[in-house]
């Protein structure tokens, strides 16, 4: 198999290379090319690329569902940057900052049915397995995203709940990349489900991780402003878990987030954080959903060199420590 | 083949049989429930059924697609509703008037994808086929819509370019409505271009009309108040060719939309279309292309019967004089 870096290069290549219509259809399209120029990890499609490899797939036979997979996962965004009212992805301005939100709006739907053309691109055998992983995991993310806006004004999450989100949100993307990949490398219909685990619970891994590192991150390698998920009173895993512990440390918390957003709410709710042992709850569910994740990837009939790449992949993307 | 009628009774039976997911996920099916429960004509769903059983399919075979285009026009709604800021819809508030902008978007999306996967819900050896003609139809919606936007603040719209986009986003959308069932129904190749043609053509004829309607119309069977569309400073097919003509009428018509909205715009704007013969033209282009769409469907290998119906189902489409 390939390094991370190769497929990586792989993908980058093929997207820059889709031609989009101009003259006067300029405006449907620029503000597709804009989002996927953004670059990122492409961590999805490289997902597609190994998944198929790693059963004996060949790149040109992965590379459009690939495609398929990171135009939805930026369709995701288009919108979803319009519902959150986030104004920076990436460093740049969003879609509907640079363009506006009707912008943002139609061609992320573009963007979705490309996507499925995209996806749709394997031999006709794959055609409806392919198509029905697909549109089943684009609902789940729906259902995530509506969840975590309901979240916003709910007042006592579960754990539970908010595990299912992340795993509609997150984990069923990732999953469902390398089980599409498995799918079109010719993989046993038992290798490729358990392939969608490994990606499902690497998924939500990496979204603890992501939550964990708000707090206890490093700015300069974190690439985003430590706080600013308590800043923006963010439902994560730290604040439903450190809810979920009820009590007086509890109900300071709550207080906490009345504090105006700034480094005075930041160093309270962290000090509340640490004080419930948060760090340590964090990494525990961390390592909880890796070993899922571990334990799912070794259950397939791949060779040891395969469950490598794919181990090392996983750590890459959920071991950044800070 | 079956009445008109029976066709959008069993689709109206279909679609409220429909059972989704309810719980802590009916804030992202409430607006779905809410759009489909809204009734309107059901044309497209209608001409996917007469597709498939001029060509001799049968119902059970064709419903679900006929579910699936049904599903793809109300997610065109939500969001177009958001897009042009529209408030009320067959009689009621609009999806983000209802619930909320992010309610129109999401449930949106997850509608365009329920689409898919009702449109999938074919034999295997038609499964690409329905499912290219479908994707390629969404692309075609969503450039209309976008040409629709853009023509909003364009100074000179080419007759051309308003056909395209009516074409594209009417049109396109009843023709493979009708491709789609015959596909299904076992037409050759040949027979199901013809009909997506005779599709086409005669939404296009319906836009056309539609726009005649809203000056030439009357309120009480039109069910649409008359010059909403002059109030609005919509750019209509009788705004576009009237400019088109060019001269003192055309500079005066411009000044015209200058009028406060309200009964003496759309008097003088009225007044000034009579004087370009738009009554006359308008309908001119109707038949144009009520006669396009004829003379496709008289290529096709069906028998005179089927023909006979859909000539019907068109002239009742197209037909609604006042």
């Amino acid at each position: 198999m390939k390094t991370i870096a190769e497929y990586t290069s792989l993908i980058e290549t093929s997207i820059q290379s889709i031609q989009f219509p101009s003259g006067k259809l300029e405006s449907l399209y620029a503000p597709i090319k804009y989002a996927l120029s953004a670059g990122g990890k492409r961590i999805r499609p490289v997902l597609v690329l190994m998944g198929s490899e790693a059963f004996g797939g060949k790149d040109e036979a992965a590379i459009k569902p690939a495609i398929g997979i990171e135009m939805f996962h930026n369709f995701t965004l288009l919108h979803d940057d319009v519902m959150d009212n986030s104004d920076v992805r990436r460093g740049r301005p969003t879609v509907h900052k640079k363009f506006d939100i009707n912008s943002a709006i139609l061609s992320g739907d573009t963007m979705l049915t490309l996507a499925t053309q995209y996806i749709s691109e394997v031999d006709n055998e794959n055609l409806r397995l392919v198509l029905e992983t697909f549109n089943q995991m684009a609902i789940k993310v729906y259902e995530g995203q509506r969840l975590d806006m309901d979240f916003e004004t709910a007042l006592n999450i579960k754990l539970d709940d908010y595990l299912e989100m992340i795993e509609d949100k997150t984990g069923a993307l990732l999953g469902a990349a390398v089980k599409i990949g498995a799918i079109i490398g010719g993989a046993s219909e038992k290798d490729a489900d358990l392939m969608y685990e490994f990606g499902k619970m690497t998924g939500i891994a990496f979204q603890i991780q992501d939550d964990w590192l708000d707090t206890y991150g490093d700015a300069t390698t974190f690439g985003k402003n430590i706080g600013g998920d308590i800043n923006n009173a963010k439902k994560t895993y730290l604040y439903v878990a450190a809810l979920a512990e009820g009590g007086q440390t509890a109900e300071a918390l709550k207080a906490a987030f009345e504090i105006p957003a700034g480094e005075m709410r930041v160093k309270t709710v962290t000090r509340l954080y640490d004080k419930l042992g948060m760090n340590e709850k964090c990494s525990k569910a961390v390592g909880h959903f890796s070993s899922k994740a571990l334990k799912a990837l070794n259950a397939t009939s791949l060779p040891e060199e395969a469950k490598e790449t794919f181990r090392h992949f996983a750590e890459k993307l959920i071991g950044r420590k800070k």
